[in-house]
């Protein structure tokens, strides 16, 4: 069922700014008369239907199945799917900058007007996984169990330069600022996502050409296709203010330090990285795994890059049972060696 | 010294189009006298004057002392540096698709009104190392030393991908196609290649942030700083020819294998690798020294990717002062498992 939460008063961001009428889309699955609560953080370009876009994760017969879980999932502020963001404000590109926090923030919101007073399972990749990492921080005691997929504490320079690339790209566009604008520069902007998201090995494998091509390449048709559907489908605007709060992600910001934040998570949590994440490369999650007393740490081994958590199911969910079934086992780091390796 | 080259027949393409009153600009350094030429391959955005951009490697105490050897070096057709391209058509926008193997051709030309009968040493990086690779197959018996460095025999679609994204983001700028049109969009684009020209680890070490800072950030600026810096000296519609150039590079296109190509260049031949290279990746170089018969391969340990090569020139100088002196030492791969490697 899908459900919008509106907040009377005025949201505080972090920037000390102000959102006025805050409304929240979100979705429950599962009986409320179930058990445990499992809580879903979506990626970048998510929404808050879990059970279209993780489905081999959520469904019947899939680790999170509705029949036995009560799921909840709710798109971030930002969002061009039904929470407040550019889309709903008057003017598209003045809507103010936000944070991973303020998204988190929103949700606690959401979270106390639902009256859950704990949240069993709360999972989150990417941007998903920087949202459950700082709710893992600020509400430690109501967070029992944590899983955190292909994200990291703060968020990259490099991850930074490939975000700041794409919002470039964006800006070309001279319809960016109207409604539904900036359409063709977030076409590019996906573009370059794409190479972000998956690898050198991937393209080899499926988008090589015949020998004889000197032009109209399957790399270039594949990305033109892909884009086309993103750009039909997401707000050029959106995709600037999350890239932004991706930009902004600092488990360390006005705390001590990185560790002790992560010191400060009670939940048992595991940690999965994939060997192939250009993006969010696995020293990222070993560290995270590091620093979380009750942390376990999972690598999937994949072509597919930063993308595998949409893709490598079976090795997702052999990582998830185990760790939902025998709990975990803390990550001992064998080498830092990881930390300087550049790819 | 300067000088340009007027062919006054036309100039056939791959593509079966001519060219017109070709003109390329050529650089040439050191003595007439000197007793071996060195004939420079310039890579995407090079020039003829490479004693400017490649000063590491070519000048006074350098392995290559124009006091010592005759340097010459020719900018590529589809230029924006004096040869013909789409600043000197009437029409940038429809300057035609050239490839590698043009490029090369034309090169050929002036090698002839040079009345040249040899190249004692054929040396490029990049873009640079394909038309290299393609003119050692060509002219296998004039080429009597080749080094190539962090270039491929058949460009990836991994690559061919980073181009395509930097041309959708060109062609979204509205003022692509008229006279130093495109520039936003060159900007953007050039962000793009500077990601895939770096890496993770030299944005983490020289651009990282201090832990308060939630916009603005340093991998940004540093990007636009650059992005701008090559906006101003390099034109939007030159990048797409060139890029498009890079994208057909193919030694194996009309021939029987990229191996019996490679097999056919009789060269002694060094092969340089950059272990970050995130564009051009080891195994690529690896591939190329196993299959041209009198080659080496060499590796340069660095944090910053594919630029590794206008940067780290003590670990350059030392591979091709060795290959020099001491000729090569026929490469013999331990193992092909970096062919499957992503990164």
């Amino acid at each position: 069922m899908n459900y919008i939460f509106s907040y009377p008063n005025r949201f505080q961001l972090e920037t000390g700014e102000h959102l006025y009428n805050l409304e929240i889309a979100y979705t429950i699955y599962g009986e409320e008369s179930a058990t445990e609560t499992i809580w879903v953080c979506h990626a970048l370009s998510g929404n808050a239907d879990v059970l279209s876009w993780w489905s081999g994760l959520f469904g019947a017969d899939k680790p999170f199945d509705p029949a036995k879980y009560r799921i909840i999932c709710a798109n971030v502020i930002g969002s061009c799917y039904g929470s407040t963001g550019p889309t709903t404000s008057y003017e598209p590109a003045d809507f103010p900058l936000i944070t991973i926090r303020d998204m988190v923030n929103a949700h606690i919101l959401l979270r106390k007007h639902l009256n859950l007073q704990k949240i069993d399972i709360l999972i989150g990749a990417s941007l998903g996984g920087q949202q459950a990492i700082e709710w893992a921080i600020e509400e430690n005691d109501l967070i029992k169990k944590l899983i955190l997929i292909a994200t990291n504490a703060s968020h990259s320079s490099y991850g930074k330069g490939f975000n700041e690339a794409q919002r470039l790209a964006i800006f070309v566009d001279e319809t960016y600022g109207r409604k539904n604008g900036g359409k063709k520069g977030l076409e590019a902007a996906r573009a370059i996502a794409m190479l972000s998201y998956r690898s050198y090995a991937d393209f080899a494998i499926k988008q090589s050409d015949t020998d004889a091509e000197i032009d109209a390449y399957r790399a270039a048709s594949y990305l033109q296709y892909q884009v086309k559907k993103f750009s039909d489908r997401f707000d050029a605007h959106s995709y600037v203010i999350l890239t932004r709060a991706m930009d902004s992600h600092n488990c360390c910001r006005n705390r001590t330090s990185i560790e002790q934040a992560l010191a400060s998570i009670k939940a048992k949590t595991l940690v999965v990285g994939i060997n192939s994440d250009l993006l969010f490369p696995l020293h990222e999650q070993k560290e995270i795994a590091r620093s979380i007393p009750k942390a376990e740490f999972g690598c999937i081994h994949s072509v597919y890059g930063h993308d595998a958590f949409l893709i490598e199911y079976k090795q997702l969910n052999t990582l998830i049972n185990e760790f939902l079934l025998n709990g975990f086992k803390k990550y001992k780091p064998t080498t830092l060696k990881q930390k300087t390796n550049v790819n």
